[in-house]
């Protein structure tokens, strides 16, 4: 449950008998909270007003307990499209971080998806465990502390996503997990680590149709009278970057063969 | 299923047993394809060569079978997670258009979910209904043909899009088919509709929480050795607006209680 | 004269003999710089060093004492290209501010040209006066105080500049300074505005060409190993509009002749 | 002068006794222009209407014959600010390309100051010399043909310029030619090359302050009622590099005088 009040406060909890919340402005008592209508004014002990509201998807990543940086709404939206994540979707993710994109992998595979959560911090991972078990999530993600480049356990996943410092570091490991025309996907704050990507990406034989992307947010002022983007904005999260599965070329494999035969006909 | 190649040609088709593909470089043969591995290569009748690989979302979308301006793949992943549309969630978009962001959201919405698409136009709902047929999607979809303005069938849904030239004119409406706390949102293209549409909402007794972003999508060249952004981009969309559906104020209600309670005291 | 560290405190002071610079690393004493190369290094009375540097315009800008948002650089520069500011050119300004872009323009007019600032507050064109006089550039502006309402002294300038609220209530007065083809600019913070400015500058029959652009400025961080886009930038500054002084319509000027005419001297 | 339409079709033209203009829309005579006013309407031999306007600087770059990319108006107008070009500065520029950012420099410079401009190419800078001729700013600019690797014939020099594929090979050319503190300027279209001009100026003794910005201009459609920014706008153009020249730290002065003095050990 999200507590919201105009001013822009908001308190994700959930509603438990005998809960109080203590804001800013008063104590609100879970008690008379569990019967109000969502959408409905509810008044802390000291008459300060709040909204009952239920958290999107978007707020429940912009408002995780974090302890690392997480991927942006705007970047999540858009990266869940672009790895084609579905209901029914097996997905890797490497690494973990705080959960937040976890949370979104986990929310659109449903039950009947599964989302494989590598990270080689137990701290970050414990912390991710708790955000996705407070979102009822829990049995959608298995969990593994793991050096990733050790590789992962599972084979034919439809989708997998790096957000690591090398990325370039995984991609025979990648490349063994994904299935043929599985997407690759992964997000890098600086041009060095777009420039070197896209170099490893391109020449590797098991990746194709390498594309380079980022997303600029920008939020307006909702004053009717004076509706302006707003005069500070994130200017940059990360680049993100994808390719396909594709089965190596045979052709390569065909012509070493042949060439070796060539010898004296006669 | 698509067939890409690397200069970026694309076809979505379903195989079928002795269907064939007329490509620009040849013809393909589905009895050739249907066995062949995803991500593998495959040639046409003149010697070019082809990836099968399975669309994505994103994909799906951008190459719908199109008569109108869809919503971008930029927009509808920021959308699905804003809206907060998730396996289970019932949401009504209007109007309908090519149906590019309603197989967004069918697909979103899973099994569990339903979308109501309304429209005025059957043209364009036909093809709508066309392109979500051929995504399998259909089964999740509820399509609508009505003046908008008349109002929804529907009660208590989650969330509701507006796509349309006056989305100021259906907030009541709106309203009347949200659960509280539900989530409305639009897609404008002018500042003036913008500017109107914050008005509006700002207004209406029925919604808080008013917000509105607009989001640049930059394509990077992906070679190695010169990598930079694309020279043109698409520069403008659309502006999102978001509110939230809330109780409207007590007091409002009580002084009109009050006021039809001034009679008789005689 | 520009004193600059690494760590990106500036300090912009003239120097004169028996003068000092207290720093939040200790002293400079004025006469010990004088005689420093420029681009060398100097140190204060704590060991702390510094480079003296000449400061560009764009730094004189960005550093101006100020008592009111000034108009960035990145806009000033497109500005001066826009309303075709040069050596020679005479430009109105209307409000002076706090004087930065009365800077920009007064630096580009050179000496053959002229600067005349309008302003209805005192005390902001005292500040720019002195900012103006710092950079030794008063002898090319004249400062008026007025309600620009009443109109300009000025005939046939080559560009007129608007930085006020309501740029629209000036069209008349803003024609009747320009000779027939200069560039009319402003810059306005909001949607509500530009769109508002838009419809005047069509509607009026003294403009034509009516054109509105915004910038988008991204800054990098240089560290060799991590370049990216900052995090944090300013998402917004405003829109700038821009319109030619055109010669009205002949046939306009005909029916106006012609309604005075109708009185019959019979 | 630019005879310039609504529809927008421009033409720059020096008029001449006897000229004639053949426009798409019918002949326009030289002498029947002459004595109309600026910005007045005037009509080709089949009654189609232009209006007389005088170009700005930036119509001038925007319209220029160019045989090779341009730096845009949006980049020049803050490079000159960056650069601290004014009228007085002298400046260096390599290389010459279409004259299109020279021009800039020419005009601001004014006739006090000078831009040196250096290229390989003799085609290009023929070119380039007729668009400065034609502008008549051909007094206030000299001509280099040369392979810049070679060096400049000037010194203290305000500001120079590099716009070439590999400006990191002339930081000593550039920092020999350049006085203490001036600035250091240049453009380049990929990450690759911004990453690494970023190393080479980093490590430069001769170099400090580097900084590193992009600017994204967004153009407005000015219909009143759908003021809306353009559907497809110029993504990139370049990344804008700046450094300033300062005198390399005494101490590795020193030291490599000591390596000097190594000799005379017997």
């Amino acid at each position: 449950m999200i507590l919201s009040e105009q001013d822009r406060k908001h308190f994700i909890r959930t509603l438990t008998p005998g809960g109080r919340l203590q804001t800013h402005r008063g104590i609100l008592y879970h008690d008379d909270l569990i019967d109000q209508p969502l959408g409905g004014k509810v008044k802390t002990h000291l008459g300060f007003s709040y909204h009952l509201l239920l958290p999107t998807t978007e707020e429940l990543i912009r408002y995780l307990k974090r302890s690392s940086q997480i991927i942006f709404p705007k970047d999540s939206g858009y990266l869940i499209l672009r790895l084609g994540i579905k209901p029914g979707t097996r997905v890797i993710e490497a690494g973990t971080g705080s959960g937040g994109f976890c949370l979104a992998l986990a929310t659109f595979v449903g039950d009947s998806g599964h989302v494989y959560s590598y990270d080689n911090r137990l701290d970050m991972q414990e912390l991710a465990r708790l955000n996705i078990e407070r979102a009822g999530l829990l049995h959608r993600v298995t969990f593994v502390i793991r050096d990733v480049e050790e590789g992962f356990d599972e084979e034919d996943v439809d989708a997998l996503f790096l957000d690591m410092l090398s990325p370039w570091d995984m991609l025979d490991q990648a490349h063994a997990a994904l299935r043929g025309s599985g997407v690759l996907g992964c997000l890098v704050p600086t041009v060095n680590q777009l420039s070197h990507m896209i170099g490893s990406l391109t020449a590797h034989p098991g990746f194709g149709f390498v594309e380079a992307e980022e997303l600029i947010l920008r939020q307006y002022k909702t004053v009717p009278a004076r509706v302006r983007p707003e005069d500070r904005i994130v200017g940059h999260t990360g680049y993100m970057i994808f390719a396909r599965a594709v089965v190596p070329a045979q052709e390569d494999t065909v012509d070493s063969v042949d060439n070796s035969n060539d010898l004296d006909e006669t």
